[in-house]
């Protein structure tokens, strides 16, 4: 069973990458950018080239579900790049696939503010797709990088699942019916988002649970159980947003960026701006052990936890990156896999 | 009378310095930048520095009202620098302050499309202001660049009048009443821009003229005075959108910039994608004359007739250009002189 976690963000080290391989997990979708432009976006791929040097013996970069099972087989965590907003991109089309030449897999058209594609959840409305955002997303299908909603409005996902021709992905969220969050995602988002092959990553960041820092891993689980109810057995897995070991100016940074000469506190408060604690079942990628027995604690065969812990978002993968003329290729493949 | 333009975005060249000597004309707000970064835009500054010193016995920067009259005293034509777009913030509320310290003193917040700030009039949809276009307008306001929405959708327009705590501008635009033009302004915005002390700058471009290049001078100058009827004498002036000596690659690139692989044709169509030519009566910056003819043939009286063609700008100029801490000073000084 390949463990993969459709979100992370930490302050990388040594440290990491070995509780990675402990916890044997096959891959992370880790972020590169959130404000970043493109050659900000191009110095973060610098310097994880560097990473992928300094710790070879315990991370590769991995761009398909093939060099994943490479990864896999050499003993190393697949790295997977992505985007929490299309800022690399700037205002230039071209850049789709260049970026996705660098190795993006995922781009969220609008992280929590207006984009030139999309709008972000924070916003007090939300017009849906723009002009721009058509068009990006029909260029996203073509080179094959997946479209991310996680922080991205109502509306917005809605019309992304409805406009984009492959399946997209919310990476990173919970259901807002389980904990009402304004990055959570209703009922409504999450069955067009299944119905439409597109994949979910459950969150482990505080903000995104039931009671916070305090969530019962139990409470976690029964709610990973409706959600399968909810979207059919494929179309979950993890993102768990963990950002272990990252100083509170980081997340102050994610609010704010550049965009603004007030404070912004997001998820966060005037009294609790700081990155929430995580809760003690999950603290570092040791931990997703954890996770699978509270799944088969709330009655998950071997084979559904397969699927939640990495098995939906390895399918997701072996049809998402190939560019859109390659997918008949693809499609015949895994035909033939089966 | 001084004869100011409010948007002019010429093939720049010393016969064009020379028409607008020969046509007496005080001061021309010039674009410098439609989708350039801020980087991009400091080349376009940098090639209006080499302009001011090869033809420096015809043009001049100009930043204020002052420095305009200093320009007039000298023979000389004053030129102002303007965005079409807020492309030159990228993202980087901090880059407010800096442009106004490199010379720019008008920014639109939305070109044709969805902005980081507001919505352009080509969007199907227009939920206003966003969250960092509120913050970026006070910045703005702050420093004393005018926030112009020539090219904004409805709902955002009126949104900018409302939030913005200093007069706004409409540096080109025509009543939609009279040419019913996408980019065209309704009677309600109109209406409230002049009750909020704002600026309209009538438009010479065909694709905003009743019967486009065949439209008479008799038409424009009636729309002129119907236009003074709903805002009052104080709030009209020209903004010309002379667009001279322009290939037709350049209109395709303010359309189509880099954020599209198919081809938009804005207010043009397949058929005619070009620039549309001039009407006879203004074809270049010596025809002022022809428009202030035009006016007093429908009985405007001089004094009138001055308003139009320049002392409303002039006299937007003085209370718009300085920092908010220090228009208390300014307005004294008004006070003063008058």
């Amino acid at each position: 069973m390949p463990i993969i976690d459709g979100l992370q963000y930490c302050n990388w080290s040594e440290e990491i990458f070995r509780e990675m391989r402990a916890g044997g997990v096959a891959a992370v979708h880790v972020t590169i950018a959130y404000h970043e432009d493109f050659r900000e976006t191009v110095e973060r791929i610098i310097e994880w080239k560097r990473r992928f040097e300094a710790f070879g013996d315990l991370i590769v970069p991995v761009g398909s579900a093939e060099e994943l099972g490479a990864a896999a087989a050499s003993g190393r965590t697949g790295i997977l790049f992505g985007a929490q907003n299309c800022s690399p991109l700037e205002d230039d089309i071209g850049l789709v696939a260049v970026l996705h030449d660098l190795g993006l897999r995922f781009m969220q058209l609008s992280y929590n503010n207006q984009s030139l594609l999309a709008t972000g959840c924070y916003e007090a409305e939300d017009p849906g797709i723009t002009r721009m955002g058509r068009e990006v997303i029909r260029e996203m299908n073509r080179v094959g990088l997946v479209v991310d909603m996680s922080h991205s409005a109502e509306r917005s996902t809605l019309e992304a699942i409805e406009i984009s021709e492959r399946p997209i992905a919310i990476t990173h969220a919970n259901p807002a019916a389980w904990a009402p969050a304004l990055r959570n995602k209703s009922d409504a988002v999450l069955r067009a988002l299944a119905e439409s092959g597109g994949m979910l990553g459950l969150s482990l960041y505080p903000h995104h649970l039931r009671d916070k820092t305090d969530c019962s891993l139990e409470s976690f689980c029964a709610m990973v159980a409706r959600t399968l109810e909810l979207m059919g057995p494929d179309h979950v897995g993890l993102g768990s947003d963990l950002c272990q070991n990252q100083p509170d100016s980081v997340v102050e940074w994610m609010r704010n960026g550049t965009w603004t000469r007030t404070r912004d506190f997001g998820e966060g408060s005037k009294a609790a701006a700081g990155f929430p604690p995580q809760p003690d079942w999950f603290a570092c990628n040791r931990d997703f052990g954890n996770i699978a027995s509270g799944l088969a604690a709330v009655g998950f065969d071997q084979p559904l936890i397969d699927k939640v812990m990495g098995d939906n978002w390895l399918a997701f993968f072996e049809r998402s990156f190939c560019p859109a003329s390659a997918q008949g290729t693809t499609d015949d493949a895994q035909a033939r896999r089966a």
